[in-house]
């Protein structure tokens, strides 16, 4: 519990865990006169609770245009009294209100799954112990879904699945990814992949699922066109960590495109070690 | 092989499988002034075969506005000079080069994934033997995927699927469907329903499957809509056969949203009864 600037309100820290489709946002972070999910989140949240001014979110994965999330999670500190307020002469939980109100509010490719109140130490970004991501690829031995288009890459040529998978297994571990990362002054490019398989799912499309305690800037998206060389028989196995060792952006890696890649799960530690962790990814991310 | 009316050019009936997504067409059939399936699809064979008249097509499943597909099947009759001479130069078959053909005119929500010269006595819709439908409903124990929305129908409640499945295998067979059907001025409603299942998927999504040798309109979203009280717990588990039986349409039986509905598949006979087949199937529909 915090207290609001200047005023007497005891604020209170929401978690959400929502899903979009990051076809038509230009991301999730506010930028003016663009449409994000942060935007949409934000401005729903204080229409809803009739906030003085915009209620500010803090998110576990700051997705890129055109990127989605299944399982994203963020929070808000909102003032108590407007939560519980919602409720009015209803017999339901603040969380239902709350979750009713925000469907009735938000639009059809931004939904709220839940809500609730975050526990004493919670951070949606600092706390999180890491994040899955999911990049769906249909390449010629696929069926090409016109219903999937907005989640699915199409690609020329047939995968070799196993042959990825195995280049990808060679990057696990806690390693400097600088040469799948867009460079920002200070900051470390040190993570650790925690996981990054390929499969042939049932649709025949290709999916990875990668899994690292945090992910730099466009970094799944080009762990994945790393690892397509390889696929398509164009490089060695060993080539996608040859050049993750050689720590340089080369030209034949592509950042794939955004719209094969979603957010699917974000885990955050047991309650009592979320502050504790909070305080760790600070001090490791700076 | 049949000969063009006043012409001396031979024809060639193309058999083509294609999906859609049925959002943003106003079904399959050409309808003066709306966006149809039919209407695209006849108009880009049309453009690259360079006709002089509209491509007519016959189709399998003559989808409503808002249905989607991913196995449709379609037939039309074209001038064999002018699919013979897409060719060009390259070095490639003539289905090969009226798919890229097709790639490179048709909108992303309509996709031909194959072409080729149909066998003898093949009609795309009277050749059929079998049409299999996929609905999809996430219930309140399903999470909802923003980027499924467009073919995944919304419900309250938690569906009991055992018992949808138990009602549903009781209208299997060959029977009068009147009471899920749009009756028509001398058309037979009699149907045998080969398969009717519901799953859960691994996405929590309720998912029946309905296999019929043919559907009369609406039929499909009909029995999704008579089973459906079965999985609420407000109807007995012989209720719909009990409706069927009595052969009246009844308000308790909701005519399902569209979006929720798409054509997976449809099937032929061996190419030697495909003509034998046609011809029982337009008496038997008369």
């Amino acid at each position: 519990m915090t207290e609001t600037d200047g005023t007497d309100e005891t604020a209170l820290r929401l978690r959400l865990d929502l899903g979009y489709d990051g076809t038509d946002f230009s991301g999730w972070a506010v930028q003016p006169g663009r449409r994000t999910v942060e935007g949409e989140l934000s401005g729903a949240l204080t229409t809803i609770l009739r906030a003085g001014e915009p209620v500010r979110l803090t998110v576990a994965g700051r997705t890129d245009a055109g990127v989605h999330a299944r399982g994203q999670v963020a929070h808000a500190d909102v003032v108590e009294a407007a939560y519980l307020g919602l409720v009015g002469r209803a017999e339901r939980a603040p969380e239902e209100a709350m979750l009713a109100r925000l469907r009735g509010v938000l639009p059809r490719d931004l939904v709220v799954h839940r809500v609730c109140r975050a526990p004493a130490g919670f951070d949606a970004r600092f706390s999180a112990t890491s994040r899955r991501y999911l990049y769906r690829i249909a390449d010629e031995s696929a069926t090409r879904d016109p219903l999937r288009r907005n989640d699915t890459v199409a690609l020329g040529g047939v995968l070799d699945v196993a042959a990825m998978s195995e280049a990808s297994g060679r990057l696990l571990g806690l390693r400097d990814f600088a040469a799948f990362c867009r460079r920002r002054e200070g900051a470390t490019t040190t993570r650790t992949l925690l996981r990054y398989e390929w499969r042939r799912a049932a649709d025949h499309v290709v999916e990875a699922t990668v899994i690292a305690d945090a992910f730099c800037h466009s970094m799944v998206r080009a762990l994945v066109g790393a690892v397509i060389p390889v696929g398509l028989g164009r490089e060695e196995i060993d080539w996608p960590s040859q050049v993750q060792q050689d720590g340089r952006r080369v030209s034949q890696v592509k950042v794939m495109p955004a719209h094969g890649l979603s957010l699917e799960e974000v885990t955050y530690p047991p309650d009592d070690e979320l502050a504790a962790r909070a305080i760790e990814s600070r001090a490791r991310r700076d």
